[in-house]
């Protein structure tokens, strides 16, 4: 592992070997860390939050990506800005909640005063020569897809956020996200690089062992297989789950919702996949018992069984959109060894508590979820960080998307290295 | 940020921006804290303790300036030695608790015995060959300014702490700190570099909005205001608080007790700046009602309102003398984001508690303002350690002290840099 | 010490001051310390633990040796295999207790499952291509010298492991290890390096101001003293015990039990010594009344009074094998400042708990000794981090080996840096 991480960089994602978990480095390496936090988490459009984060004007939410603090706000008019988390006079930090609702942005040090814009609006004992003009606070550039908020700390963001943001809209619309409010948000550090985090999202290979209460909704076979092991009785349960899929696509669509599968996972600089997927049991949403965890369905959607539209994002994000209710992902690095799992559940603004949805049952398989994941995550750190470490075969059956990931990866990187 | 990092310390001290806060790595940096510790505060005068620390002949104190455990002790002759607080033969530590009062200096490891000025007395098992006259503790400069104690860990010490000494004495001697008795010692771990502790203390832009109770006394004329930004009200109020400056120190003088302003913040090697300063309300004193803290006033001082003498020093202490109590305050570094701020509160030896004074009501404003000044600190470097933090400008009207602060830092760290 | 930590790794070894301790960044540095996991942990041979850790077939250990997790098991013939913990697949960590009993090993990430002796016996979903043979666990060198168990990371450990295994197996053999049973283990860890930690082990010159306990039954005369310092009292004692020594080595080795002193713990790469040494007061065992702690005497031994043999070896171990029970000692480096102390105790496997042995009477001597240590051990890693610190001379009669441990670690260090 020394020789490793002595080697450069760019030597290291040279040799990348296809087919194949990194080298130890890209998981451990503080320096590697620190690459992709300039790079990948620096220079692409990182999922943060949704639009019911700061539903009204004058709310404000604080997101940390790797040492930045952006503050993310709706003004007065609606807008939403996202401005770095730091005054202009002393340097002090701004906002120190997670959320607050505020007129202006005060500083506590000594009382400069910004809009929700940036704009500074008043700096007391400055003196006669001092501009204010140049005095705001810096921009960042924020994109709402359906109410789900993605930032870019570039100067430049990648531009084709718009092609993302074309194909997804007819996907995500139909749930009217902005319309949603934040029932739920659950933390979890994850002792484990952010990279196995994400490429623990990538299959659904350790679902069968890892996960009883997921795998009552979700269809094994949408995750892949291997024909070769298969029996007689398996390959037909495939061809039946297979017809499933092609039904009720079509059904879907035919009702204006969009099903088929769309992967950009590798082929674009803002990579993204997404597919409508069939529900196991009462196919409803995922819950302990399959059934819609909210009896007040999303935006005008009547039938409550439209499967999971799964939407997924590089480099950081996944969702699931429900009949029902809505889940989202945010991945946040913290240290080359640790990981925030930010987990948001919505559903429909009018919704009422006790009612209309329980809120334990509505978190149950995904908290489930995300903690078991969370230990599998960490045991794969731990592995990593061992000398004895060896880049592993992932399955062509099962683990395509997290070779995906690594493909994306490995790509962006090598591109941005130069 | 990384830019800067990476860019050698004589590059980041040539570029420094003239009236500005400094760039991010002075304040974030663990190479230019460790710069720090060895060109600051490895070759200053540092300010650590008072003589009543050690009023008698065995007490023994022990301060850390770095990794560099230091032990200050007081010899049976009433002199006052310093010495690294490490044993000359397998390098144990000496004495672990912060205060002691001992006959000689033992080693817990294998017994060896050092006197009180470092000379070893007795090892066993060495043998013949063995010279206990070159093993014995190694010293460190130590002075006493008016009962302050300084130390310097350089082998030459900057000569310049005479003409300092020469300067103070006259101040500083009436209020007789050595007869003094320490009631209380606060510490507190910021969690902020060591120059953000010392701006915080230059300038009081920052009371009004954080310090109700030190602000009771404090007059907030006399730390600068902007001309402009004044009406005609304001102007007449800072008119009558000159004249009564100047009427006080011309009464004060004329009583033997030195007041006017002694300015050396930065062009001195050993810089520091002195005033005494008219107080509000009852005018007595820094406690919540102004009034002394204590009854028994210091040294031969018979009028309580002798104003509050303010003593700074480069790069790392402050006190207040007044005429029933002095407080001092020692800025000693962790590493690059914790800094240990160390308050001690002194009375006449000769004063009893719950009678001439309550200690509560001694420490209530230095306490309180302390907690207040840690969270700014705190904030100042969460800020700082943000890629969107930027040098913001100093007031000039209020931030005089604080660019003469940094002034005097970047000064003598390009001077030792060479 | 800047200057020092600068300094190439073979500038300090070579300029290395015999009879003083080593300089300070030998303790503290992070850099040398890898360098110490890797040339020293990583190439020689290392004490982990004792048969009875493992006396079943599925019985499992787990032994962190630096950033190494080794899995030690006990396969269905009772051949011990060490491996790499670590799967092949995604490269999650396989076991995480220190202690288990299995079928097979079975990751809980993707249920890839191998033997006890590393093979991979099965993995689903990896397709036809996938060759199961070429992806077994990786194996480490394990070896067992009358039940001590090393294990060596290298690919060609050192070979003198034999010589040392033919040497002191009629030593040890007779005490039967192999069927003891492991009453306790207690894991300390210390606050210093791993090489004060052995320097601390090597040298009874502290024994008489810090460990009551030990020394009621070990006679200060068989670590060293200074004739010098002797009064005529003292040097009449010496020659008592010098005579007994002499007399019981004769009666010992009489009946079968190897007791002179061999001596290789510098001239050998797979250095070691032992010597079976006399005890005081009723002479039979490191106990608190000095009488053993088992009825049970170990494998046929009738004697109870048969000394304490101790055997050290290089880099990290030290043993008490006396009449009735064993103690052994693992010394396992976890930072540069940070190390683990494990000492596990065994008595026959036959001896009754509560009828022929109590186990706080078995531990209470070492368990006290160790704690005391571990204080000394904090104390010198404190005083090496100080930039105070000075190598110290060892004493030529009480810390001769202390001076063969650094000699040895000195020795080997410059031999593979080249």
């Amino acid at each position: 592992m020394l020789d490793a991480l002595r080697s450069p960089l760019a030597t290291l994602l040279a040799r990348r070997r296809q087919g194949y978990t990194l080298e130890a480095p890209f998981y451990t390496s503080p320096e590697i860390f620190g690459a992709d936090l300039d790079l990948i988490f620096g220079r692409h459009w990182i999922f943060v939050g949704v639009e019911p984060d700061i539903a009204e004007p004058g709310d404000v939410m604080v997101v940390q990506i790797g040492e930045n603090s952006i503050l993310i706000g709706r003004d007065d008019d609606m807008s939403i800005h996202a401005l770095h988390n730091v005054c202009r006079h002393r340097g002090a930090k701004l906002v120190t909640e997670e959320k607050a609702t505020v007129g202006n942005l005060v500083c506590r040090y000594h009382a400069w005063t910004y809009g929700l814009d940036g704009r500074l609006l008043h700096a007391e004992h400055m003196g006669d020569g001092f501009d204010a003009g140049c005095h705001g606070l810096q921009r960042v550039h924020v994109r709402s897809l359906a109410g789900l908020l993605f930032v870019c700390l570039a100067e430049e963001p990648p531009a084709d956020f718009d092609a993302m943001a074309a194909a997804m809209t007819p996907y995500l619309a139909p749930h009217d996200l902005p319309n949603c409010k934040l029932v739920k948000q659950i933390d979890i550090i994850e002792e484990g690089n952010w990279k196995l985090t994400m490429e623990n999202n990538r299959e659904c290979y350790h679902c069968a062992m890892n996960h009883p209460e997921l795998t009552t909704s979700i269809f094994e076979y949408g995750f892949g297989y291997a024909p070769e092991q298969m029996d007689e009785q398996k390959r037909a349960q495939f061809r039946a789950y297979d017809g499933m899929v092609k039904d009720l696509h079509a059904k879907w669509e035919a009702a204006g919702l969009p099903a088929r599968e769309i992967d950009h996972l590798d082929d674009r600089v803002t990579g993204f996949r997404a597919e409508r997927m069939p529900m196991d049991q009462a196919g409803e949403s995922q819950t302990l018992d399959t059934r819609v965890a909210s009896r007040k369905l999303l935006g005008q959607l009547a039938d409550a069984k439209l499967g999971d539209l799964s939407f997924w994002t590089q480099p950081n994000s996944w969702h699931h959109f429900m009949s029902d209710h809505i889940v989202t992902f945010a991945v946040l690095p913290i240290d080359a060894d640790h990981t925030l799992l930010r987990t948001k559940w919505l559903v429909h603004k009018d919704a009422v508590a006790g009612v209309d949805y329980d809120v334990d049952n509505l978190v149950a398989v995904w908290d489930a979820t995300n903690r078991q994941d969370s230990e599998l995550v960490g045991l794969a750190h731990a592995g990593a960080k061992m000398p004895g470490y060896l880049p592993g075969p992932y399955s062509p059956h099962t683990e395509m998307l997290v070779e995906k990931f690594s493909n994306w990866y490995i790509g962006r990187m090598a591109a941005l290295v130069g």
